[in-house]
This record gives C-alpha cells, structure tokens and sequence, in this order.
C-alpha cells in the first residue's frame, strides 16, 4: 500500500491565535504544523493517542527551521501543507508550507524533523513497522 | 501549623497573551489564575509535579466564575492573588482577583473550585493529609 | 429574516489543547468557547475582522460561568454548541456546552456574556443594528 | 553607553505549558524565546508597547533554527540566554538557550532573526536610533 505524499490541512485564524500586533503570534504557526501533521498520521490510519496506547510510540519534535514571510491575520483561512522529504528508521523530515486560501500567497514554511519515542521511557526506537511501511523506509 | 491565608503572585503581560483586539485573550486569564495557584501550594511546600509521583494527587477545576472588568495590555504588571474561600475533604474553594499593580485597578475576578483526584485513576479523593492540615479542614 | 438559535461547531483536540495530567488544560476550553461563537456570528454573515473595520464593533466577553464535568482528551472530537440565551442592545448572552462526539457525553457547560465595544475607543456601544435584526433584539 | 552582551531571564513550567507527553509542548519554548527578548530589551530602557506608540516600531522574528535537546518538564525551573550574534540597520540576530537550572543541562538552542517594522504599516524600517546606539550597530 501506497501513500499521498502531499497532504493538506485546512486552518482558520481565530483571536486565540492572534497578538496585539494584529498578526498571528510567532509560535502559534507551530500549533498549526502540528495539527497538519497529525491529521496526516491519521489520514493513514493512524490516531497519536492510540500509537501511544497499543504501540508504546510517540513522535518528538528534534528540530525546526522556520521562515516567517507574510504574517497571518484573524479570520484568514490557511492551508497547511505536509510533505516527507526523508525518512529513516527512527525519523522522519517533514517540509511544511503554509499558503493563504484566497490568493495562494506562502506566508511561512519550515523544515521539521520528527523522532519517534518509546511514550514510556521517552528514548528514540524505530518507528512503528506498520507506518514505516506506509512511508517506503 | 498555619499559613497566610492570602497570597499574591506577579505576572507580566506578553505579546504570547494579547491577541488583535490589543488586550489579554479572555482564556489567558485562566493560566494567571493557575500560575498563582500553583505557587501558593509551592509556598506551602508542595509541588504538583511530586504530588502526582508521590501521592498520586493532582487538582483539577470543577467550576470558574469570572468577571472581566478593564482588560490588561501588553507590558502591564498584574498582582494575582489567591484567597481560600472554603476548603472540604476533597475540594477547595478560592476567590482569585487580578490587579494591576501600577494603580492598584481591579481587572478580574473569579471564584475557582478545584477537586482533589487520583491522577492514575483520574477520580474524586481526599486532599492528601499535609495540605488539609495547612488548610486547617 | 431569522436564524438558527442553536448552532455547533466541532472542534478536534490536539496535543497544543493538552497538558501533562493527559487531559484539555482548563483555560482551553474558553478558546473552543470562542471558536464556536465566531462562527456562529460568520454564518450569520460577520466576519469580526470585518465588523473592526467597517463598523468599529467588537465583542469581548463581561462574564463566564464554566463547569467542567468530564475531560476532554487527545484526539477526542467535540460539538461545541452556541445557544442564545438573551440579547439586549448592546450585550448578548450564551450557553454552551460542550459533548463529546462519539457518545454524545456533556464534558463542559458555561454561560458567556459578551458585550459590544467601539473597537477604537474600548467602550461599550451598541450592537451594529444589522446583527440586532438577526437577533431579534 | 554599552551594554551586557549576554542576558539571561528565569521561566517556571506551568501546567499551561505542557502537552499530554507529559513535557512542554514543543511550540511553548517560542514564548519563552519572545519573554526573555522583550526583558532584555526592557533591560536596555525599552518597552515594546511604548515603541509602538512613540517610535511606531516593533520587531517581528523572520526566522527561527530552533534545536530540541532534551524536554523541560512541569514545575522546572530554566534559564532562557539572549545573546547577540549580529545587528545590522534593520533587523538583529540571537543566539537563545535554554538551559534547566537544577544541572545547568542544555534543553533547548535556537538562532532567531528578528527584523524591526513600522507598526502601523507592517514594512521594514530601520531599527530606533537609540537601541541602535546600545547595540553599537
């Protein structure tokens, strides 16, 4: 079984995301990569609270580079983008893109890279076979 | 022994705070309230993160009645404080009130109810025995 | 014209929504609170970026009374419901509450008072006569 | 005038900044970065809401390399560094590390670019004379 290796995730800007400089503050753009990458995982099949539950598995974010180039403002709609770049045993490489819905235009894009984690002991294991299959690593 | 029944705890408004209406998000409250909470227990020699380890307790809120009254900004200075209204076996009772320190103006209001629960079976118990003590109920 | 009084807007909770006792943080609760309303008011037609802009209207909440009742968890789906309790010229009152999806299960309830404020001066005003209409009111 | 290069600003971790990992959610360690740039800043005289009124200036980050090392944890305590790396006419670069303050470990790293802005149109400008001068730029 194959897999979309693009995926998108719809996001609307409400207040909560928001700072008094009118824009959506620095770190939430990291919320919003989250939820894509999580309803990635799900999109295969896969629930995190489940992994954690049955598979002893959990994904910890090892590092981000992150560009910020338009600012996001309340009441946008975004989508944002999930694409692997690489994957290996115990990682995966995620490029993640964010576009404003009514022009197109990319207001902020990182570089993600993702370990998974023994939930118990919170030390790197490979990543559970039935997703290492569905990611051809 | 006894212990102060009032206490107060300084928070500082950031931009992670304030959202484009220019003032504090109405939830963000909620975390100075918790803030407080949480070092008046400290104050009284119990952290929550050991309370879960070694008495399997944790607290959890049950109800929240605010009021908003002038909305905080960006760099304002807030004085949190934590009163306790009534304590039981397994739930405590406080009135918390956020100030502003640089003219002593009354923001916030709110009355908070927290229950005592076993954090691995996530279920209503009494307040471990050291801190009922100190609440003198 | 008229509208639908009971509106729902469900919500997904993600690993951002949580905090380590493995449950919602408590203040959380208030943003899908504000979610939900936001929405509601955009399918009546008003976007509130919008309503800053072109009628200097903006609403921020005076009151919450909120009762927690069940946690909600990772991954867990929720409805999360608006229901106009009363409005007057220049406040309106809600209920909402809270179910999970999947067993239809009361987590959260709360009565939300929110207040209409001149967005340049932050006082209150009345409510742009357009949504009174759609009120009611 | 000159200034201290390094500057250091303490954080506690609340339960508002954990996930249900059990550890700081991974974009909460932005706020901390923003907190200890907006105290270093208020260090050299400046408050960012008072130059966004009187110099019609804020600053934005552009870009984040941030670097997960190990997980901060409820109730610890972390020293967050800001240090300079670079400052040019419009924009300033940091080097920021977290560090656990029981063992000194290094939790966190990151370089973020921040750029400064015209308030109210949203456009690069040059950074305000005066901070200029303390970062002998």
């Amino acid at each position: 079984m194959s897999f979309n290796k693009q995926f998108t995730w719809p996001v609307r800007v409400y207040y909560e995301d928001t700072d008094a400089g009118g824009v959506v503050f620095y770190a939430n753009y990291l919320k919003y990569l989250e939820r894509a990458r999580t309803e990635w995982l799900r999109s295969l099949g896969f629930d995190q609270s489940l992994l954690i539950e049955t598979a002893d598995a959990l994904f910890a974010v090892v590092s981000v580079n992150a560009r910020y180039r338009q600012p996001a403002r309340l009441d946008d709609e975004l989508d944002v983008g999930v694409l692997i770049a690489d994957s290996g045993r115990s990682s995966i490489g995620f490029i993640q893109e964010i576009h404003r819905k009514r022009d197109g235009v990319l207001l902020f894009s990182a570089e993600v890279k993702v370990a998974c984690l023994s939930a118990s002991a919170f030390k790197p294991r490979a990543i559970p076979q039935e997703i290492r299959e569905m990611l051809g690593s």
